[in-house]
């Protein structure tokens, strides 16, 4: 079968794999499951895992792999997570020392992965139900302290939306709709109520004064697990870099039932 | 404040650990969640954590407690695991040897509990939606594999209800909201699909013939976890005794949104 005929979850990975495609996720392969991607060793993973489980709404766990396989057999058996994901955040002692395009060189055997819902997955959700999600989003700190487990510990990162009051009803169903990929909003309306940081976003740019009409609606986001793996200053900890995530072959849809 | 001034749960449990309740927890304090109990050492805590979350759906973990900490400081503060329940299982290399009222003299500074969401649970949502709980309903194996980690493996364990199709309509959508907690079925109508033994009830009793016009409904049953931890083969595994569940402080309905 030629890369043309596959899937285009796959066919995308391939094009990853060989360096064709270097750039962000975002907008590839919609209709798949895309994920957050945290490698640690083992002596950590209880830890982790159970700062995951105590976070669900941040930290959706959809799969993770036994120690020093790095393939994902539940979410994409043909895969490879040390060289597909276009973009790897290498961190040690929890400070972003480098990024890497692949991370065979580094890995160890007892690395296990972690593959954890991301909020681009349900874009396509939204659009088709009428809320555009391409622009008037930001990624942003917040005061809401996550509940630790071992070393991993921290402040809950959210996504906001600007939303008029009916897009905000609407996504807050459709996103309910996906319970195991960060679930219904955490918080709407005022920022300031969770400590919201939009002063300085993690992503998306300025914050320019809200418009009047506008609700800003807040998720989870999956960018919390791996600041709290920052905080537990890890010697090694791997991750997707931002907006470079995991393509899986699952489809976005079948997230409801899983 | 005296012990009648208390919200029920804490009340029942109170009575437990004074020894005042011995039997079953089905149809006490009702509202609040009920939960299954796992107990095991901090070494197999990893690979049973990962055991549940490859198998959600049976396994819907709601708190793991730090290693020799028997109180579930997020759903029942005031609780002690080791005498809030009325009956516990206790588990030897795989056999269930004796049950006790109490593990006090069993406790051991690396063990890690789970509360891991029972089918009790959602009686109250099912009854105020006109579905009955209270008959017509056995916990079956099946012959669907779960997915191992570790030692932990097994077949799936279902809870069977006899539902009108109308019922399991109803059913379908009440237990949907409750992701968290074994969500939606995982199978209807033919229990010979699934392998569902129905010659050796694990509860029930025997299994009469269909009658005209009753849909067998399936849901995955947290004695599926209970299950993978005696084919394990453990030294020492302790749990609730069927049917006498942990009684949380968390109202049943704020399981939706946890």
């Amino acid at each position: 079968m030629t890369a043309a005929g596959l899937p285009e979850s796959q066919r995308i990975r391939h094009d990853i794999r060989a360096g064709r495609i270097t750039g962000t996720s975002r907008g590839l392969a919609r209709g798949f499951v895309q994920c957050n991607l945290a490698i640690l060793p083992k002596s950590y993973a209880f830890d982790f895992l159970l700062y995951c489980q105590r976070n669900q709404r941040a930290c959706p766990v959809l799969e993770v792999t036994d120690p020093g396989d790095p393939v994902p057999r539940k979410l994409a058996p043909g895969a490879d997570l040390r060289t597909d994901c276009a973009r790897y955040a290498i961190f040690r002692d929890g400070i972003r020392v480098e990024d890497r395009t692949d991370i065979a060189e580094l890995w160890q055997d007892d690395f296990v992965c972690f593959l954890i819902g991301s909020g681009i997955t349900i874009d396509g959700a939204l659009e088709r139900a009428g809320v555009p999600t391409h622009k008037d989003r930001w990624v942003l700190r917040t005061t809401l302290p996550t509940e630790p487990a071992g070393a991993f510990r921290g402040e809950m990162i959210v996504t906001m939306r600007w939303l008029t009051a009916q897009q905000a009803i609407t996504a807050t169903q459709v996103t309910a709709r996906f319970p195991f990929n960060h679930g219904a909003p955490i918080h709407l309306g005022d920022p300031a109520a969770i400590g919201a940081d939009l002063a300085a976003p993690l992503f998306g740019g300025p914050v320019p004064p809200t418009p009047a009409g506008i609700v800003p609606v807040f998720w989870a986001c999956g960018v919390t697990p791996q600041s709290a793996a920052e905080n537990a200053r890890l010697p090694l900890f791997i991750a997707h870099a931002p907006a470079h995530s995991f393509i899986t072959d699952l489809a976005a849809d079948a997230l409801m039932n899983s």
